[in-house]
């Protein structure tokens, strides 16, 4: 982990230390669904890493390789975040372990209710405790399965609403979040290039007109910082998703390629490009990771 | 695990059976604490195997080999101890991996009570809830400790006093919880020797007076199963401790070996037995390993 | 109603006959549940007659005719049944306005349970304040699912259990619940036939082996009340029921009568009985009308 | 209803709108006062229509012709209101059944404090539940008496003083709301007579100077929007109460005509007026009808 | 105090005795009472003297020497009296400083009410923390009082009734209640005397027949002691009150005192006995002083 | 007192009078703290003084001189403080009867944390209820201890950091607290002279630069006046100590003497400036008595 690395070279005490590196709680619970005619158990997952601040904030993600150490692992990620850009919040992590995709939206409601029931009981939910935020498979609507549990066990309470962030707008939620995480990468990449040690070890002139992009993953992410990078003129060159990549050195229309690919699934026969089978990471000095980022 | 094996001749629907295996809910956390002038990081668990009956019960341990498949494990063995003896609890399990020998007195309250204070904000203690007990390495003071900060947190609650067994009798512990454990083996095993199969099968007469035992562990749970054996009429031919163990054909003196052994710490050199290093199994049919036994 | 009539006679003031006769408070919801594709909006009522004593006690019936105003007039018949019997609750009253046979098991159960929610979120139900019970179009089932909703809203709450009556045993349902209406029936009227100004106006002898009963309505208050009334030697000539009725002066059996209907629906075919079109008053002195009764 | 006729229009689905009309939940407590040496049913009211936003909102009025169909009818409009102007507000409204003029203030007070008792411990009240309104019969003096007593049971809430609008200034109110509902009003002409359609229809020219008004009604409402319309420059031609009319073709003094009938009771004598008895309509194309507004 | 004088001879240590002596804390309340056209200034308290077990008991005194350092100091009795008899409560008291002769019944409620709301908000009432009792000034009808303000405040507690003793019967209260305190004197008269080294001392036979008694006060404590006494053979041959003393060397007959003073007001006129003005101890070896038992 | 002088001439209703003057209620605890190997019994009050309007606010002082008369004394001063600058908060002061300089830092948490859990379970502090600040003898750190225990007995509640004001700035306190007594101190005399009547009686110009100011007390309260009159052109002419006064007539540089006597501990060989031992009044009209100020 990164994190001794780090700890190395930060001059702070060893029993500060320590403690930082260990999540403070984590709640696991498996409960049976009924699916068609047999049950299954599903396994959730809620780790608070650090409660210096409260609440403590982190998304809840649906995918088949949540575990006990990846919900672990990411917590701790959400305090340093949070801690880097000094927001009084705490890190925090959940998931459950299920493929999305492999349930109905009625099966996926249950699943989502019935988690969030654990968390209701068990205090691992709250506007002032633990506010989740959607993840990888979950999105506005899975937010709003939530906050709807919790109001139930909190029908009085005047801050209920806030249990969630992410949430539909119509029920509360904050406009531009969809494009908010995008946008952070944004301007991440413009103070990162603006340091002149920066500018003298790589070349580049700080100026975002004069950067040459290419962006590994396009989705919610991937896309908004593709979009907001070409809207202050810098040159999108290559965009890669799993089937392939797209690539031209002249610049790529953002909006042409989202649509091309949502209507059909693929880049694959995308006109006025270079379809490239091989990794991006040859052509250019910037490439941003979107799939790493949440 | 011997869930599989039982389950598979149970005649019990797959379905129940999945629910029945997998633990409702687990707690993990880990908190700093100050020893002297350093901070040890220390993880404590609780769970929760089956909260089909409420509240759940099952032990606190202190000991260093205390993880998550432990707890978990022994909470399910809480599960179906409550059932079979048709008691309306459910089955838990929790502990601390510490060695209290390292720590003074002090610390070990200080640890026991920063534990609590977690399970009191999540939930995981609480007469209609989860009603800890004492367990290896913990005993009557750590539940008056216990018992003392789950009532600063419900100071109005009227049954507080009802979220911990085994506490001390001036504070509203039970008479008789010492030797329950003992006694229950003793009952245990008078039952088993009448049926007229196991008779068969063993050659016993169905008469505790006929017995010959050998114990193997003589803490709490052995000596008093020893001493009920010895009351009714059984001859104790043998007992097993990690140093050795003591053999007498014609049987043993339990109170004058308790009192040896605990003022001396072993059975060496105990007068009118034979001190034996080998395993005891091959001098009789009854072998109580009562170090299994919470 | 009754309840003038029975005022007038007894010298009570007039302030408090006029607050005896106002039920204290009234919750009428209604909650849309979605029935194969459509929606439908269920209405649901619970009134709690007077709250002199607590908890108030009554039942939940699921049934068509239930509306705000009989529900009101029964929950005054539990305050006042409560009052004569001089056990400390008040009376409640609450209903579904549905007929089940028309609903899925897993629908009424979807709307026994959006029912309970609202009940716990109006502080109408709990051990200590209203404890509903089995009524017309209800039993344990719908029972174990009101306090399986309760105790999602209640977890920590050490009596819990005790927010409904007629739970399954297995619950912690009371033995004897089932028989106990109509072994009511039977000692209330062993008990009016010893008077002697009733045997005076009557004929009766006061023994209840002399006694020749009729019993109208052969559901749960019925059966038993006839089983009674059968093995404390009194003789069931005759049972009604909504298809016909069965006579014999001689003495009806009544396991076989019950088993005989519970097969065929009906009693048509029975041999050794009369069947009768017309109502049964001619036979006897005594008709229990166990429809009335819950 | 207008309900079923805006419905057929509206191109909602028939699910959507069966919910939209049954109101949610309702409360009707009765209990006893003691007035003088007698004691007195009171009954009161408090429906939610609807509570997908929340809080609920809506009045509480005292008036004899309070009952469950008007106070549920009213909730309705509430909830569309607040829907029309787009406030996340569900829509809600009470009402005790008395006239107040016959009761003293401190027996006021105690039926006020009573049924908010009732309203706190069924959870029909809260800053995040369900906050009240003046309303007919009511005004800033029975909402601090409802703060107060809210108060009293919830004495740690943060939010405690947001139980109630409408409360005295130096008790937490806004500056502002007694004209707020006659500026409405004056908003909602203003902009209803700025469409095209509308003057096309109607030969009004669209600048409020131009309008020649009739306020049918001169309490709190009539009066506000009469201030709010002369001092935009539209000419107030006619008010109408209930005693008679008042007439002059070149306009009103609004604040003449309201001291001269707060002093006397009526507008009868008053100079410069033609008094008419007869309904006011004929005269103009704007009638605003202050008595519906709440 | 006796404290220190019993501490000294204790051999426990000085810093549990410390503790012992101090109370844990104490609630001091000003309110105001409009009484007629003015308004009044009411001073309460509630005092706990040791928490060590729970929940606290102890009376609540309405007196106009209430004050603090009285009600302390008889807080700290009630904690020695629950010791010295080994029921599991600690020791409180309370009170108001006022003489309820000077109110109407109506005004006393209002008071019993207002400090009732006090002692809920702070937590300082509850069936499992603090249980008050009757003492002087108070008796059945404001325990009931107290207990009907506590249970608007926590509707849904299943054990709300148990927040005080000395209720009236019909309100859950329990017999016996009124002569216990009499009953309990008796009792330890008779123990006393029962010990050879008490009768080797006073030359008493320790035969309850052969005691000749005097009691000083003859309000409800007096008289069942005097009743207990006179049942179980003793003879009573003096009483003691405000107005003068009673005495017959051959035995008092306790009813007939009784209804005398109760229908006259004093035991002036009394026949056959002699009325004495002087203190009464010359005439016997025991006077219970039933005025400071409470 | 100077209540009663100022009530005379107040114009206001006895009755309100009288309330005003009593303290609504006091909380006043004793506890035991092992301090080395004896147990010293703390004494700590907390008193509310007005609540009319919530929450109510002051400071928590720990001295030795602390006891029920000044608590209450300065809890009614912070009532009249609040409403003279119209800020909506009752008044209330709380203390703990110790020298914290006797005690080791671990100690006074201790002292301080244990008082805290008092004041949680009476609902003595809270957001909207009793909001705690520092004082003598108390500041950041100890209100840090407080929040912290605070929030471990409230972990859900959202503004649960409003449990206390004067927080250390990075546990969400707010800048400026340290400054804000000696800025108000600033702001009142800048007020005063600028009234013409006080001009005429004290020959003062209205000026601040005009004003020659001597400050008794040298801690924050004083040395922040004086830093805010010498930035805005006032001559600070002397400054009195416990342990001497220094004095120059042409001024004295602030930033100097408070770095003098921070290192030092005393004025004594300040250079520049007389020593004086005397008191200081002799030399102007305008001395600040910052001692007294909170």
């Amino acid at each position: 982990m990164y994190f001794d690395k780090a700890a190395g070279i930060s001059g702070v005490s060893q029993k500060t230390l320590s403690h930082m590196k260990a999540p403070d709680c984590m709640l696991k619970v498996t409960f049976p669904i009924e699916i068609k005619d047999k049950v299954e158990i599903i396994t959730g997952f809620r780790v608070h890493h650090s409660r210096h601040m409260l609440p403590v904030k982190g998304g809840i993600r649906f995918a088949t390789d949540v575990d006990e150490q990846e919900v672990t692992a990411l917590a701790a990620l959400m305090t340093y975040k949070c801690a880097i850009v000094d927001v009084p919040f705490g890190g925090a992590k959940g998931g459950i372990s299920i493929d999305p995709k492999n349930y109905t939206d009625a099966e996926v409601e249950r699943i989502t209710r019935r988690y969030t029931v654990e968390l209701c009981q068990k205090s691992f939910i709250g506007p002032g405790t633990d506010v989740p935020a959607p993840d990888v498979g979950t999105g506005a609507r899975e937010m709003a399965w939530i906050m709807d549990t919790y109001r139930q066990f909190h029908p009085n309470e005047v801050d209920s609403i806030g249990c969630v962030t992410g949430k539909p707008i119509p029920l509360g939620g904050v406009r531009g979040r969809n494009e908010s995480t995008g946008l952070g990468v944004y301007y991440g990449i413009r103070e990162f290039v603006s340091y002149p040690e920066v500018q003298k070890h790589t070349g580049l002139s700080g100026d975002i007109k004069d950067l040459r992009i290419i962006i590994q993953g396009f989705g919610k992410v991937g896309y908004w910082a593709a979009k907001f990078f070409e809207q202050n003129g810098a040159k999108i060159i290559g965009i890669g998703e799993k089937e392939c990549g797209v690539y031209n050195p002249n610049g790529l229309n953002i909006d042409k390629l989202f649509n091309y690919r949502r209507s059909r699934g693929s880049f694959l026969g995308m006109p006025n490009v270079d379809i490239i089978e091989d990794p991006l990471e040859v052509f250019t000095k910037i490439i941003i990771l979107s799939s790493l980022l949440f």
